[in-house]
């Protein structure tokens, strides 16, 4: 393929593993390896090269329920072994260590670490005050005071992470935000990384899940600047199989990750169980919709057990397995309303044997705020939720002790 | 559980994840899963963690196969999704970026690619002169010198890699050489890191492997500066199953891995295959009494050969699925007796549809050398010597052409 001399999407690090040896190498035996045996055409070319059923089963997956614009073909998708390592790739090719990720407050703590703990990516972290929605339009001018501040500090800022459906607030971005953020990145040379886990978990009917890929962006966007992770730990329920992707038409990074993928290959037979699952695709309409159907019904019992109590949480959410729950009136039982205090209150509940995950972990901005997962038994999050409030009554009975 | 202040085995970056967020927050977690549920005892426990199915028979094995001095227990051994993401790991927390691991040549180059591409561990080579046997306790004063050099030239070394078996040399390492560089590693505080996933491959009833946790090393090295790489892919003929595992008691390592394990996850299906093969004992029995006496076959049929056409190889291969073949007398015929001409040569024989892999790319030292894996049908091999040969007849009927 032609290569450009100078990185254009590209970090220098992102740059130097296109170009370097381990690539060229690959591409080498990729080249090796297209020299396919024919009977007619070549009948002295290579045995054929095994097919990537995972890759094609995943992309018809993807066609049916991202709604893409263009047709995902199985050369755009990269079978890596999860999310996370695919976020780690994405580090080490869109970034120099030090560079910086917008990141909207409160979100799911493994994306800092997935780009943070190895590839050194920084996190710009974008915090939205009260009267701005931020899964509206008016959320942009959030994101670019944000990236003024790092770019005053030095901080070269590489692309904005979209979560979508968002964990843990589970609500979906409608179109014009996903617009308004393309036209953001397009302005500033940013990179749109989506990560859309959450897709097909859309419980609510009224809700709509938009894709990036879902319309054509390259009004807003060059299309080699936003990238699709997805998987099927969330939607699938289907946390041990190893199996995530990135789908990205930018030819750069995937000259990049060539000499990198060997590190995140997926296990084989976690891919040949993947695909059988991908192609039922009767079974799978089924377990879907008996999936929603049981998420909405958990979402409804869980807000009904916090409206008894009075405790109040994000409005709005429609998606995913988890809702934002406001346990911040309770902090003044165990001592100041600061993260501290949280953390405490979060290991009462685990001595009560019950774990929601604090917001201070999910880098959320005030104190109080819990994540539960509902997507549970029934009588499971019944009994969680018991516990939730035996070890909030004990507090209030006896504060502070 | 009690973690040095000050890191004593790991560089500061490998301190930095043992101590960080992401490994505290592991450990929390897992102090959780410990309170376990039973029956009489704790009544009130968290249900039983899933057990470790992969991990007990992984040790199995290898209390079988590697003889250890103590017998491997299931929670010394990480479980991951290959060896080369088990290099990149210790790459990670046992070195800095731009810090040298010392590696004989010539080498496997995944280990280049494992330890260096995103770890950023800068490979010191170790050449041999030629009077000097790389397997023979002797060895040492070569490796030291390296150390010395690389030193001189400001560049902290923190490990050395001992490949046994050997690859791409297919020898083995005899208990002397062993205790010799242990020596030597306590002597500079650097960490031996031992690749054995060849090591039930041994094909000659006489040769003998030695692992490196077969005896008490305290004697000569501290125990937790050993570390052992090994797989399924190999020993196993199961590349596709992303299963490897490293073996350690260094508890400062645990714990700056438990940052990052959840990048090398091994998936859960490839486990359960994983086991079950390991648990079949009878069956592997047999598995790997037919494996060395087919590699022991195709090695005499790959020298018988290579003899027919007076062409050398490296003497005293007994290990692994390869033999270091001398193809430098044909260098003259390409072009100058160098490693681009030897580059143009594998371009030749890849043209002829076979690929043996050129010395160069396995840091050779002198251009010429290929690897030849003969683990192989045996008409695929005869077909594949045949193009071999057929390509270096036409060179020396039409030389340079």
């Amino acid at each position: 393929m032609v290569f450009h001399p100078k990185p254009i999407t590209l970090s220098p690090r992102g740059h130097r593993l296109a170009t370097g040896p381990a690539s060229t190498m690959r591409a080498m035996f990729e080249q090796i390896m297209l020299d396919q045996y024919d009977p007619d055409k070549n009948p002295d070319g290579i045995p054929p090269e095994p097919s990537r059923p995972t890759n094609s089963a995943t992309a018809r997956h993807m066609n049916k329920h991202f709604h893409p614009h263009m047709p995902i073909t199985e050369r755009e998708l990269l079978i890596a072994n999860g999310v996370g390592p695919t976020c780690e790739m994405l580090g080490f090719c869109l970034f120099d260590p030090g560079e910086g990720l917008l990141m909207g407050r409160p979100i799911y703590q493994s994306f800092e670490e997935g780009f943070g703990t190895r590839a050194g990516v920084r996190a710009v972290w974008v915090g939205f005050p009260e009267r701005v929605d931020q899964f509206a339009p008016e959320c942009v001018g959030v994101y670019e005071e944000a990236l003024r501040k790092a770019q005053e500090e030095g901080v070269v800022v590489r692309a904005l992470l979209l979560c979508n459906p968002h964990n843990p607030l589970g609500r979906c971005y409608p179109k014009e935000t996903i617009v308004a953020l393309m036209r953001f990145c397009a302005m500033y040379g940013l990179h749109l990384v989506a990560d859309e886990v959450y897709a097909v978990s859309v419980y609510e009917e009224e809700a709509t899940f938009t894709s990036v890929i879902s319309f054509d962006c390259s009004e807003y966007i060059a299309p080699q600047y936003v990238h699709v992770m997805y998987g099927l730990s969330k939607d699938f329920a289907a946390g041990g199989l190893r199996v995530g992707c990135l789908y990205t038409v930018n030819q750069e990074l995937w000259m990049a990750m060539s000499a990198i993928t060997m590190f995140v290959w997926s296990g084989a037979v976690d891919g040949i169980v993947a695909t059988e699952i991908l192609e039922d695709e009767e079974w799978l309409e089924g377990f879907f919709a008996e999936s929603k159907k049981t998420l909405k019904s958990r979402f409804k019992l869980t807000k009904q057990l916090l409206r008894e109590r009075d405790v109040g949480w994000y409005e709005g959410s429609c998606a995913g397995f988890f809702l934002w729950a406001d346990f911040s009136r309770y902090l003044s039982s165990v001592g100041k309303e600061d993260f501290e205090t949280e953390m405490r209150l979060f290991e009462k509940f685990v001595k009560s044997k019950v774990v929601i995950i604090p917001g201070g972990m999910l880098r959320c901005e005030e104190p109080g705020w819990f994540r539960i997962m509902f997507a549970q038994d029934g009588r499971i999050l019944r009994e969680g939720m018991k516990r939730v409030f035996q070890t909030l009554d004990e507090l209030t009975e006896s504060p502070a002790r």
